[in-house]
C-alpha cells in the first residue's frame, strides 16, 4: 500500500464507503514499507550523493557490469571494491572513463564530480609501505564521498621521528584514519598526539603470529591512548566511510 | 634546555661569546621536551576542560583519595572508573561531594559545573538491562565531556519493535554509543536506521560461547552496516571519550 | 497512537475535521507501535499461555520478589533460571508456594496449573549425571510450557549398551534433547538411533582441553548423524523452549 | 545370521535336532545385525522416501557415476552435495537428466517425481547475496525431502525494513531456516519475529575477523531470541535436513 | 529377558507351546540387553579386579560416603580422585581405614589387598616438583589397578643431565607416563631415551601463555620422538588407567 | 673415540706408554658418543629389524631416491610417508619394486620381508571413508613394522550398529587404532567395548568448526572412556608406530 | 662412578687387575655423570655468585623457610619470587634481614653484598604505572645478579613526549627490558630510539580483549622494529636473568 | 631546516639580522628532523657497517633492482630476505654477482667484504633439517652484520645424544640461536646446557596441531630453563640481527 492507495482509503473513509473498522482492520495489517517510508525502498546513499558501492568479491564481471549500466542510468557515482584485476580489464572494456586502481583492486567510475561535503581534511596515515593498499581503499572512498583527503605514509612507530616531523600534517586534519598490521601501535601513537578522532584500520600485513592482521586489530582495540575506534581488518572501505560520516558532523 | 636557556644561548651566539659551530653542536642534540612543548608537560584534558581521568583499578582507597586532593586544588572536574564499592565508600567520606554511581563503578567529583560544549545529543543505547553498567560508564563520560546525553535502554534485536517504536530518538542523536553483549547485533540495526556515526560497545554479558564478549566484539567488527567503529570490551569510558571528541566536530 | 486514537483521526477524516492531507502526514510519520501491534507491547509468551521467564543471574532477590509479584496479579507462570541458592530461599519467604530446584538453579511459581498443548512427550537424555542440572533446566522449561517430559540420564557413549537398551524410549519421544560435556558424542548416536530431530545442548562439564564445553559444542556441530541441531553451552532453558516450539508443530 | 538361518534354528530345537543349551549359545553370541534389524542395512532415507545423500568432495567423477548407477537401479532419488563444477560436468554426460546448481554445488538426479510430505512451508532466509549458496543447499535439500520451499533473500539488518517489509511471508512459514555471514545477526531478529523454530546457519561470508563464519557462528549460538538453534558452519544441508525432520512433526 | 528366560522360550519351543514364528517375533524385538551380556550390567572394572572409581568432583561428602558403603559390601577397592581436603575429613570419619592424598586429592579405600597383574614396573616421572600432584593420580591409579610403579621426579630439560643420570631406571620400565607443564619437553627426550610406550600428560603448571596446560599438551602433540600418546591436561588418572591396560599385555 | 679407540687407550695404559693422569684426562672430556653407544650412531630402528622412515614432505624425489639408495645397500625395509603423487612416479622409475598407495601417500620399499614380532593383531577402525587415508598410514607402518594389521572402516557413530555387528573382530585386537575426524566421537564408543588399549587419531577430514581437525582431537582427549590416548591430527604414522611398541609388549 | 672411581679403574688396569675387556664394559655403561661432570651436579648459579632462585608459588611458607635455612649455610644470596604477602610476613619472622617487596611479590635474602659483574647499565622501562610489579621483578632479579639497575616508569606511547624526553637515559643503558600491557607497543619505539638490545615483557595489565597479555605478547612478537625479543607474560625474573646474561657478554 | 639552514640562522643571529625573539620562534617551531638527526634521516644500519635491508615479499624483481641500484651508488652491503626465487633470477641477471640462497630464499650482494666486528662467534642450531631454511636467514643476516658464524644443524630432543655429542661447540659460542619446529623443546636443552644467552626462534615446520609453528612459539615462551628470549615464527632475519646486537656488547 502506497501513499496513493492511503490517500484513496483515507478518501473512501470520507466518503463514507468504507467503515472506520474496515479502515483500521487494514491499517493496521498493512506491510510497513507502504507507508511510504521512501527511504527505506531507496538505499540512503543514493539520497545523500553518496556512491554507489558495489562489492566486487564473488560477483563475475559481467555480473558488475550489467549492475554499473543501472546504476549509469540514475546518474550516480559509483565505487567497486575488492574488485580482482582481470575482472577490472573486462570492465574497462565496457566503461572506458572508468578507473581502477590495482594496490588497493578499487574501481571508480563517476558520472559526475564529486562535491564537496566534508567539513575539513581527512588524513590517511599507514605505518608501512605494505599498509597502503589498504589505506587506498579508505582514502578513494571518502574522496568519492565528497572529503578533501590527504595521506601520510610509512611513519610506523620504530622510526618515530618520522612520524613526529609530520606534526604539523597531522594536527591539521579534523579526522585520521590510521592503518597498520604487525603490531599495530601506530594508532595510540597517533592518538596522543592529536585532539581529533582516530579510526584505526589493522591491516593483514606480517606473518606468524600476526595471525593476518588479528595482532594489530587486538592492539588497536587495547591503545592505552583515548580517542581511538577500530574497524574490521583490512576494512580501508568502511574506515572511510566511517570518517565520512564523522567530517559531516 | 628550555626556552630561557636557549634564549641564553642565543644571546651568546650573537655576543660571539659562543661560536656558531659550538652552537649548532648544543642544538642538534638538545633533548626534544626543551625546546617549550608546553603541552607535554600538561596533558591535554587539563587545558581543554575535560575532567581528569583516574582508573580506579589497581589503586588503593588511600591513593585515590590523595589523588583527588591534588586535583581538587587545580580546580579540575574528576572522573574515576573502575572504582570498587568498598573504596568509594572510604573515598566518600573524605569527600561527601563526590557522586558513586554503584551500577557503573563510576565516582565523580564536580568543581565547578559541566560546561556544555558537544554540539548536540549523544544517545547512550543497549540491547539489554545487563547492559547498562557499561552504558552508564559511557554516559557519565560524556556528560563529564561536555555533552548532552540521553539513554535508550533495553531495545535488543530480539523485540525488534522495541527499538523501531524509537526511530525519533535515534534519528535525533549527533552520535550514538551502541552497548549490546551475547550476539552483539544491534549496532548493526542501529546503523541501518541512521545516518550518524555509531560507536559499537561489546559487553562481557552472556555466558558459554559468548566467551566475555568476544563474541559480541566480532560481531561488531563484522557489522554488515557501514558506520559503525568498535572499542574495547566493556570499554564504556572509551565510547564515551571517543563519542566527545566527535561531537566537538 | 493507539488504535483509539487511531479510529479517533478517521472519525475526524469522516466527519471533516480533518483533512485527507493531514491525516495522510500523521499516518505516515506515526510510530510503528502505535499502529496497534499490541503483540510488541506484550510479551509473546503472556499470549501463548507460555510461563514468564526470568533471567536470574545478576538481579537481586529483592528485584525478582518485586517482578514475581508483578507477574503473580496478571496470573502468569513464572519461570526463574540461573537463581543462586540464596535468592531462592529468600524469594520462597514471600513466595512460598514457589518451587525451587536448586541442581538446576530453577524456580518455578504456578498461578494455575500448566495445560499440555505439547503434540507428544519431550525425552530430555544425559552422558553423564553431572550433565543433570542443565537437563533439568530443559526439562522444567518444556514442562512449564505445557509438554509431557520424560528423562534418560547417564547413557553416555562409553557404556553404549545402556543407551541401546533404552531404545524404546528413545523412539517414544516427538523431540529429544540431548545434553553432555567432554566430548559431546552423545548427540550424534541418539539421531542415528532415531527419526526425530535432536536439540543438542553442550555442557561446561569436564576439564583441561574441555574448555569450558567448547570441545562438546564443537563435537555436536560437527555430527556426523543428520537431524541435530545445537544450542549455546549449559543452555537448557534455550533447548527446552525451542524443543516446545518443534513439539507444538 | 538372518530370520531364515533364526527359523531354520528354532525348527532345529523343536526337532530337538539341536539341544537348548546350543541354540542358547548360539543365540547370546549371534551378531547384532543378523536379528534382522534390516534397518541397519538399509540406511534410514531409503525407507522413508528420502532422497540418497552423496558427499561429493573427495569422491572423484567415476566414483559418483558407479554410485549413481546403483542408487538408480533402486529407484532412488539422489542428492549429490559440495561437488565441483568439472566433475558436474562428467556426470551429467553419464546422466544427462541430472540438474547441477553451480551456486550451491548441488547436483540433483530423480528417478520419481518428489512425493510431498512436509506438512508446511519452509522458508529459507539470507542477510546477503553472497550467502544463496548456502541457502540454495538447504532449500534444495528439502525439496528432495519433500517439502514446499520458499525463499526471501538478501534481507539482511542493516536495512531492517526489507525483512519487516516480508512479516506475512514469515509468518507463513512452518519452519525456517535462516542462514548469514558476517555478524550472523539475522536469526535473532528473525526469531523475534515469529513463533516458528528457526534453524539458522552460519556462512563463511566476510573477510578479517569473520573467521571463515565462526563470529556468525558464536552471534547465532548468542542469540538473545529463543527459538534459535544452529548448525555447523556452511551446512546448507544440514539445515534442510534437520528443517525436514520438523516439518513432518 | 535374561538367559533363563531365553531357555525358557526355547524350551516351549521344543515342547511346541510357542510356535516358531511367536519365538522369531520375540526374539527379533528383544532388547539387547536381555540378552544376557551381563558384562553390560556389570561394569568392566568389577570382573576384572580394577578398582571401582569416583569422580570426587561435584558429588558432596555424603553422596559419595553412601556410595563407597554400597561398594564396600561387594569387596570391592575403591578409588576416589578429584576429591576436595574437607570432604576427604568427612568421608574418612566414616572410613578410617581409608587414605587421603592431600597433594594429588585421591583417597583410597582397600577391602583387600590390590594383586599385581601388570607384567612389568610402570614408571612415572615429573618435569619439576609442581607435577607431582598430578603424577601422584597416575601412580595411585596404576597401582591400584595391580601395578608395581616406580618414581623419577624434577628431571626436566633445563637439566638434562639429572635425566640421563636415570637412564637405567628409565630403561627398567615397561610402560613409562611423563608428567610436565609448561613447554611440555620432557616425553620427547624419554622417548628418544628408551624403547617403551610414553604416556605424555600435560599438567597445568605454568603461568602466562602456558595457559593452563594447554602449551604443554600441543608440545606432547606435535613431539619429534616416535612412542608418544598423549592424554587430556592434568589427567593422571587417564594415564594411570591407560598404562595399566598397557601393563597387561 | 670409538670402542678400538678406547681399548687402545687402556692397552695403552696397561702397558705404561699412558699415564694414569693422561688417561683420566682423554676419557672425561671424549665425546659421550664415542663411548661406543652405538645406539646413538645407529637409529634404533635399524637394530630392532624397524623400517627406516622418510618423512617425503620438503624433501624432492632426487633427494629421497638418494636415501633409499643408500638405504637399500644396508638392507633396511623402508617407508616414506607424506609423499606426493608426482614424485613417487619418479622414484618408482628408479625403484620399480617398491610399492606407492596413493591413498595414504605412502611408498614402501621391502629389502627382505617383513618379520612378524608383534604379538597380536593391530585392528585400524576408521570412522567415515574419508579418514581411510590416515588409516592406511597407520596400518602400512605396523605392518612393515612386524605386526599383522586387520582393518575396520566406516563404522561411525550415526550408525552404531554397524560397530556393533563387528564386536568380535573388536575384542580379537590386542591393540586398537581409531582414526575420525568431524567429532571424533568413535574412539569413546571403541574403548567403551573392548578391554584393550585405543590409540585415538584425529583426522582434518571436516568443514567449518572441524577446524582442520582440531574438533576430533579435542573430543578424543576428553574421552568419557577410560583407555584412550591420542596422538597429533593426521598422524597415522605416529599412531602405527605407537601401536607397534604396545604389540611388543 | 667419579674421577676417583675411573682413577682406581684405569690404576687396576694397569695392574693387571681388570682386563681391558672388564674395564671397556664398565666404561660404556658408566652413567653420564660419574665422568665427573660436576657441573651437572652443582646447579649453574651457584657457581657464578647468582642468587639462588625460590619459585614461591605452590610452596608453603614453612616448605621456603626451611629452603633458606639450607641455602643460608652455604653463604647463598637468595631470591624468592612469586611469593603472596601472608607468607612473606611467616617467613621474614624467621628471616628477620630477608627483605619483601610487596609489588612485585619478591622477597630478597642477603647473606653477602651483591658483587657487580654487568659491565653497564640495565635500564628497566615500563608503558605505566599498573606494569611496575612486574618490572620490579625484573630489575630485583638483575640487581641480585650484579647489574647496575636504573628503572624509568610510566613513559607509555599515548604521550610519546615523556619518552622522547629521556632519550639519554635510554641511550645510557647498555641493555633494555621494557615492560608493557594493553597494546604492547613500547617496546618497539624504544627499539627504534637506542642500538642496544630489547628485552620485551609483556604484562597482563588491562581487560577485555587485553587477554590477559596475550595482546601485549603479540604485538611485542610482531615488533616493526629490530632488536626485540620477548619473554613470557609477566615474567620480570626470566626478563632480569636474561638481561644480566646480556651484561655479561 | 637542515645543519646549513641551521648555520645561516644562527650567523643571521649573530649579524644582527635576525633578533633573538625571531630566531626562537623559528628554532621552537621547526620540525624535529630538521635540527639535524641525521641518524633520523639516514637508517641507522647505513652509519654502522650493517648491510641495507630489503623484505624481499610484496616488491616486484623490478622494483627491487631499481632499490639495489641506488643502494649500489652508496657503497652498501645488501640483504634481501623472502625472496621468491622467480624473482631472484630476474634479479641476478641485472646483479649477476649477487648470491641467491634458495633454501632461505635470501639474495645477498656485497660492494665491499664484511668487516667483522661481533666479539665472539655466533652458532646457530636447529632441531631438525626442516628448520635449517629459517636457520640459514638467521645465519646469513649475522655474517652480513660482521659475525663469525656456525652452525650446528638436525640436534632434536628426540635422539638427546646428537647435542651432547656437540657440547664444546655450543660452550664456544658468545650466542646462540635456536631455531625448532614441531614442540620447540631445543631451545629450552640447550639453554640448561650453555651460560649464553639462547634465542629461540620458532618454525612453522610441522602440521596438525603445531599450527604454523604457534605450537612451538608458546613452548620457547614457557621455557623452564631461564636465559631463552623468543622472536616471531619464523623471524630468522630478526634472531640474526638481536644476535648482532648482543655479539657488539
Amino acid at each position: 500500500m502506497n501513499v496513493h492507495r492511503l490517500a484513496l482509503l483515507l478518501k473512501k473513509v470520507k466518503a463514507g464507503k468504507v467503515t472506520i473498522e474496515e479502515a483500521l482492520g487494514q491499517l493496521k495489517s498493512l506491510p510497513f514499507e507502504d507507508l511510504g517510508f521512501t527511504r527505506i525502498d531507496h538505499h540512503r546513499s543514493l539520497r545523500k550523493g553518496f556512491p554507489e558501492v558495489i562489492w566486487g568479491e564473488g560477483k563475475t564481471a559481467g555480473e558488475i557490469v550489467s549492475i554499473l549500466k543501472q546504476l549509469k542510468g540514475k546518474g550516480q557515482n559509483i565505487l567497486v571494491t575488492r574488485l580482482e584485476e582481470k575482472k577490472a580489464i573486462s570492465i574497462q572494456k565496457a566503461f572506458p572513463k572508468s578507473r581502477y586502481y590495482s594496490r588497493s583492486k578499487v574501481l571508480t567510475y563517476l558520472t559526475h564530480p564529486v562535491k564537496i561535503s566534508g567539513k575539513g581534511m581527512i588524513l590517511v596515515v599507514t605505518a608501512g609501505t605494505t599498509d597502503i593498499p589498504v589505506a587506498e581503499e579508505a582514502a578513494l572512498t571518502a574522496q568519492l564521498m565528497g572529503n578533501p583527503v590527504e595521506t601520510l605514509f610509512d611513519v610506523g612507530v620504530a622510526g618515530i621521528h618520522r612520524l613526529l616531523s609530520e606534526k604539523k600534517k597531522l594536527e591539521s586534519a579534523r579526522v585520521l584514519i590510521v592503518a597498520a598490521g604487525m603490531e599495530g601501535a601506530l594508532p595510540s601513537v597517533v592518538a596522543g598526539l592529536v585532539d581529533r578522532p582516530v579510526i584505526a584500520v589493522p591491516t593483514s600485513v606480517g606473518y606468524g603470529t600476526s595471525f593476518g592482521g588479528v595482532t594489530a586489530l587486538l592492539a588497536m582495540l587495547n591503545s592505552c591512548a583515548s580517542g581511538v575506534a577500530v574497524v574490521n581488518i583490512d576494512n580501508g572501505f568502511g574506515a572511510g566511510y566511517f570518517a565520512s560520516l564523522l567530517n559531516r558532523l
